[in-house]
């Protein structure tokens, strides 16, 4: 059997050097509290503090990082018990699946997964051999064991982890009832939600007229006008910031804009408002009014607005029909920023007031666009690199590309955008260790003095995400 | 006069600790034997096993990435000898050709040419000073000399290079003439061929409707129909495997594909099959429709399907006029998978007996759309870096780019994709030193455990290729 | 009080071999003269050797790069004295104008801007502190006082910094009086002038149709017929030959060309020639014909043809309206070269007496499109590293993704690009130590030897330049 240890200088660089400087970063960075502003755990795990089912349940079939690699490589979604849209039978036996896991974990190499996942093995479960098919049982007596414990609810691991404030991601149709019971309990983490309204904004979304009705009901706004409908925003943004808010966030399969007079956004609203027959120019132009409307709504109730656009979504159709959406299949998209933010910009681009987070999946636009376009920008910052590039090597290219012309303190720190809960820690030590090891670079090459490089890395850890995020 | 020597430490990162695991983990797959599943190596060279002719001809005329670099500095085509199609005068002195190269050897330096050239100059000849204007008619005495003595014969050279297995690639209109008189003979190399039905496939090409008349007398169907057309593909195709095929291959401008019904494909069919006043949107969907019945057929016969797409073939008119094509004026385009690919993936995507292999020369294609996309369909299988990217920082980010989301084990190993028989030892070498650079680091860095690393190498030289073509 | 003092080292890789490597290639050509063929200095400087004002109108208020940054971190451009269009009030005191920078002078950590600065900081005014909010009086007294005597005139200066040959760019309706004085003058410094034609080029600039008038006046030429305004391109080329000007500049959106026949544009330039309602198309289609005629100019006068595209220019709306043109918000584009040279080289690129020198903001051509281009057309040059890519990690990136398709000898050295005199050696010396970090990679790898790597490094700071533009 082989062991697993993590090393204490995983992800610095190699040169003694370099090194050196990369661990003296890091040693005083390492243990700032974790400020993880945009994400997807449950509010429920905090608020009803049940215990986590399984090893399964808990690593496997809510991650479609994991699974989307096995099944890559001819592991089916039924043999990891991901539920069928059709309910037809998938495997229920945990312990098969989490063999599955085991016996491919060799495809893991190289990969994020791998290392996040060692990570919740090693340091939440104290398991010291590696995950292969012959340990695969021990793992799964150990962390079954170990769920069934207090320590390992949902509230003991927020608080081990050190945890400063998570954000929740939910849409304006929730009613926020776990937040709202968080609020009202005496438990003392700071779990907030952010307003994430693409399934009232987007008329592609499955059941858009029905999200309408329901966003009227919920906010007592009649929507079948669009002022009334903003209003709706209006009124459901300021529910969500009684829960915490201070951010909305937008999925969009583009970063287009739009700034339309009141009366082709009226006529515009009442084409798209019934959902299924909307022409796609149609619901791109009205997602791109809608990014300047919550620009407008965020300079008066002092939101911050994240967009992250460009993927298509659910690009396997027969996986779509047997599994239904998010699982594995989202595939990233050429994205333009600077004719598709042009619109947005022009109203409110040049005020102080906003501030608008960036992300991409397109790396491309990091030095062509991204870079030059915050290094201008008073209300633009860039997110961190996100999703298939939350990642060693994802967070180089960042750094990079972006410094040069953007600078440190036109990004806003680390999100880690997960609902893999025991791996958050992993992730932002990650970016951490990354960020220090970019830093020792510099340091070591004498682009940058020691001292500036502590602030900078206190700055990227902690001080940046806090003052975007407005924590 | 300099010196010629290969340092055995070449291509490994400088750092004592990362070059020592390098070595170390190439010392265990540098012996392997070559499988070379993709190349343009002429299978009359095995088959007849005649010596080469002389130094010109064997390493500047037919090699387009060699003279294209002198052309770009000003030396003529002509002047390198190069056939002009009206027949008329080109340089004919091989010796004059040679000088050519040698006064302009610098102009390769930081080359991946340079790299193999001098392996081929010091492993393959035993030369040991720098080719230069002064050493030129040294190299060519020697060369020439060696060229003569039956150790520099096609069978003598495969045995000595130790390939297991070597690809040609062949029109569906070829008889195999060669691999069949191979097949009878007593000679031990494995030379297969591979299906390359472009000229058959992409109504643009010169002389489409007479190849279709050819391919027809061929098969012996009726290829005025789409259904005898079908047929005939599945003729050659068994013919094709006969002579060892295993993988049919695409060079299309695009990856683009499409799904049609059969009447569509039909019609489209006949307004394709006479060629010239083919439009360009009829031309390109016939080539998309031919990707997915391509691989509806692999998934019948079993062959694996490689796409090389996004080139600009013959940019310089003047070159094409004097010269025809293939000579270096080939320029890489921006290339889509994500959209492209759709139709084709929704039909077998998902379909585990089904191989295909996909290549760029779009390098912002692989962190983008082809780690995603292949490390989520069974189907799919990443090329190694292809054509201008087949080169040490080609390798380098080719894994650095691709590992972190599409893993290691949905490459597909090395193909040296050349007609530059000398080379090729020279070329899967340079793979093998990248790839164990690029392990090492991950291992020095503690991102991966050494002996997991000594696993990756074995599969990314030996296993992988094996596999993905059913070698 | 933080110390300021230049490692003499920097910029080199860290591993110690790859370092002492760097820096004994470093010590052959860091005093080589510097030629710098294309910037933007003001003639006037040279000709009439006035002191230079005070800190902030000599190092902020003419420099985007730094005015771009402190205004995306919410200084005003009014408070950083940039002249507003209407004339109002903005800051006057350059004092407090200094201390914007001082205070937010952490903003550019880990950019070029701070790496020139603290160079011009040491090495032209000899501070040996950081700057800082608490040392911004003390640098503003260091640096006014120095300003007022002779050795910080700009004649004394261009001496120091050891300065063979510096280009300007004039459009064709300037006079050229400064570089015309220079010329009558004793002074030795060589200060040439380069023809930037885009505002007689462009339909699409402000004021095209008085610029063509005046175009006609200044040339002799009646430009009422597109021979006309050809004979007066043709006339101003060789005046500004006469100041000379060894190359043409060319700023346009795209790389766009068009070779039309004569009729088609004389037609097209009937359309254009009144400006404000010319058609996008057509604007762009005469640029692009453009193009084709300098080239074909070029070929007759012998001068080099530089194209700079790909920038969206004054891409904030307010910013525009307050402030007007170039005032930190150009935006990178997405740039296509293959298709969009295609009527030009086949034109032109294959005639050796041409040299086109092309540039891009979009790294993503350099391996795709740019290194397989200049690597097989004998007309086609790759410029330097540009703008926002004119940094370290910048050039890193050109020579990674350049070297190896492209060479080295289809590089042009190195342009500042810049009209910040004071940071010309700094720039310089960056490109300098850059590639003697990449060359030092290659040699320590042994892809390359010592003694070739002396004489690449001599080529690209010194011989590949004056070849290339002929100076």
């Amino acid at each position: 059997m082989a062991t697993l240890s993590l090393h204490p200088d995983r992800l610095f660089p190699t040169d003694p050097t370099v090194r050196h400087i990369a661990r003296e970063l890091y040693q005083h960075i390492k243990n700032l509290p974790i400020v993880s502003p945009h994400g997807h755990t449950d509010p429920a795990w905090f608020a009803t503090n049940a215990p986590f089912a399984n090893p399964a349940e808990l690593l496997i079939i809510p991650d479609h990082y994991v699974f989307r690699m096995l099944y890559s490589q001819g592991v089916t979604l039924e043999q990891l018990g991901i539920p069928r849209r059709d309910g037809s039978a998938v495997e229920t036996d945990p312990r098969k699946i989490w063999h599955h896991l085991a016996r491919n974990y060799h495809l893991f190499r190289g990969t994020p997964s791998r290392m996040w996942l060692d990570w919740v093995f090693a340091e939440v479960f104290g398991i010291d051999v590696r995950l292969e098919a012959n340990t695969a049982d021990h793992y799964y007596d150990i962390i079954n064991a170990a769920l069934a414990t207090p320590s390992f609810r949902p509230r003991a691991l927020f608080e081990k982890f050190n945890i400063e404030v998570i954000a929740t991601t939910e849409s304006p149709l929730d009613e926020l009832k776990h937040h709202r019971a968080l609020r009202a309990s005496e438990w003392k983490g700071r779990v907030i939600t952010a307003y994430r309204p693409d399934i009232v904004v987007d008329p592609e979304t499955q059941n858009f007229a029905e999200n309408l009705i329901q966003f009227g009901k919920l906010s007592g706004e009649d929507v079948s006008t669009y002022a009334g409908y903003l209003r709706a925003h209006r009124n459901r943004r300021a529910y969500f910031r009684e829960a915490g808010a201070t951010s909305s966030d937008h999925g969009h399969p583009s970063a287009f804009t739009a700034n339309l007079s009141a009366s082709e956004c009226e006529t515009l609203y009442q084409r798209v408002r019934h959902g299924r027959a909307t022409s796609a120019e149609d619901a791109e132009l009205f997602r791109g009014q809608m990014l300047t409307e919550m620009a407008r709504m965020s300079i008066e109730d002092g939101m911050v607005l994240q967009i992250h656009p460009g993927v298509y979504r659910s690009h396997n159709l027969t996986v779509l029909e047997k599994f239904g959406r998010d699982k594995g299949a989202d595939i990233p998209l050429t994205t333009n920023y600077v004719h598709a933010l042009k619109p947005l910009l022009d109203a409110y681009g040049s005020d102080p007031r906003l501030t608008i987070i960036l992300f991409t999946l397109d790396e491309t636009a990091y030095s062509r666009e991204l870079a030059p376009l915050a290094g201008h920008y008073p209300a633009l910052r860039l997110g961190p690199p996100w999703w298939f590039h939350d990642s060693p090597e994802g967070m180089r290219r960042f750094r990079e590309q972006v410094t040069e012309t953007g600078g440190f303190y036109n990004t806003v720190g680390f999100n880690d955008d997960t609902r893999a809960f025991f791996s958050i820690p992993a992730r932002h030590d990650v970016a951490r260790r990354m960020d220090c090891a970019f830093l020792a670079r510099l340091v070591s090459e004498h682009r940058m003095e020691l001292d500036e490089a502590h602030e900078v890395a206190h700055a990227l850890t902690y001080d940046l995400v806090k003052a975007a995020y407005k924590l």
